[in-house]
This record gives structure tokens, sequence and C-alpha cells, in this order.
């Protein structure tokens, strides 16, 4: 099987601390150091806080790109780790991601992009599915 | 069923002109008139193109964001569409997608990011699982 051309860790964190998913600068720099532990060569971001509360922050990487929403009325974040990297330390970056965060309940869905030897694939008809399920 | 506080689309974009792909300010210009379109509100973007080739960039919305990373000389490009709107063209803006890449295939994959209510979800444990799929 041929690898991917890109892993993408898509992470939900359930029972956050408010004061954390609702300070901006913890929630950069802690992407930030998850993009430093993994190795990711950091080409740019831009983090923004709105009002009354919640982060929103993408950290574009050469290997990709790191990207949070956070909820902190309901102690939920959305966090996707997408890298092109084969030699990135995932397990540290998403340790340090876990340590920072301390969510009560997480879930992680592991998707491989780009498999372009999959035997089997939508016929471009079928992006009419995407928009059906809205 | 609760609503999901975010909406995630996961495309995946094949035999893609390379030309198309490795052009920067058309990728840019394809992501801003889909998050026009939309009807998001755009916050701050990032584009990079890559040398030899190679075009990564993202869009922040205040309803979340877009982002694509491209291999031109694949003919891939993955792109993702993160909305927490329930307002938004989703329709208008895959379709503009669709046309200004005219992928050969496309593969469209659908994720409700934020159930709150969700009755089964993996122990914090599980975390673990992740790196071990790197």
């Amino acid at each position: 099987m041929e690898d991917p051309l890109g892993r993408h860790y898509i992470i939900e964190l359930y029972d956050c601390s408010h004061t954390v998913l609702d300070d901006m600068k913890t929630v950069r720099d802690t992407l930030m150091e998850a993009a430093r532990i993994a190795g990711a060569t950091i080409i740019g971001e831009k983090f923004h806080r709105f009002s009354p509360q919640g982060v929103s922050g993408v950290i574009v990487i050469a290997e990709s790109h790191l990207s949070i929403h956070t909820w902190p009325e309901l102690g939920y974040a959305a966090l996707d780790l997408f890298t092109c990297s084969m030699d990135m330390d995932i397990r540290g970056a998403l340790g340090l991601l876990r340590s920072s965060f301390a969510p009560g309940d997480i879930d992680v869905h592991y998707m491989e992009r780009g498999v372009l030897n999959a035997t089997k694939r939508r016929a471009p008809e079928l992006l009419d599915f995407a928009p059906a399920v809205v």
C-alpha cells in the first residue's frame, strides 16, 4: 500500500477549561509549541479572539497546517493537525496538546489524505452528495 | 439529535491541472471566492508557494476556516472547508471549488465536529491510539 501524501489528525477536545479555551495567547502558544515539538517549519499564523468569547487560529507549516476553533462556553475545541511529512514527532505534539488543553474527554480521528492508488473513489458527480448533507 | 457545532468538508481533488495547482494566485483567488460565495466573514489568510512547486493556504473566517495543500506534480489537492455556521451557502462554495479546480476525480468526506451529546466517545487514554497509527 502506497503511503498517503498527508496524515490528518482530527481531534475533538471536550470538557476543557473555559479559561484556557478563551485565552488566545495560551491557545496560540500551545499550538506553536506543538508545531515546534513536531519539528514543523512554521510559515505563518493567524489567530483571532471572538467577542464575547472563543478563539480561532491556524498555523501554516511547510508540512501542512495546525488549526483550532474553541467554544469556551461549552468546553469544546476542534483541533486539526495535518502533515505531509513522515518525519514529524506527532506523538510528542499530541502529548503536548493533550497535557496543555487537559480535556475531560477526547476523540481522535485519523484520516489519510491523498491516497493516489486508491482502488475505490467516488465519481465527480458525487460531489453533489456533500451539499445534500448540509 | 443536537446540531453539531461545526461542519467539516474534507475534500480530495485528484487529476487536477498542474498549472492551476501550482499557481498561488489562482489557488488563493479560488478559495477567497468560495469563501465569498459561502457568505463567510474573512478574518485573515496565509498562502505560500513552495519551491519547486506546490501551494499551501488557509483562510481564517469568522465561521472557522478553509485550507488547501496542493501537489501539482501529482495533480492532487487536499481541501478542507470547516464551518460553524448553519447559514452558509456550502453548495455554492463547493460548486465554485469544483468548477475552478476541475478535478478528474473527487472524494468528499463530511464530518460533524463538536457533537456534544454524543453517546459514545473514546476515553482520553485513547489519544495514545493516534500516535500508534503514525
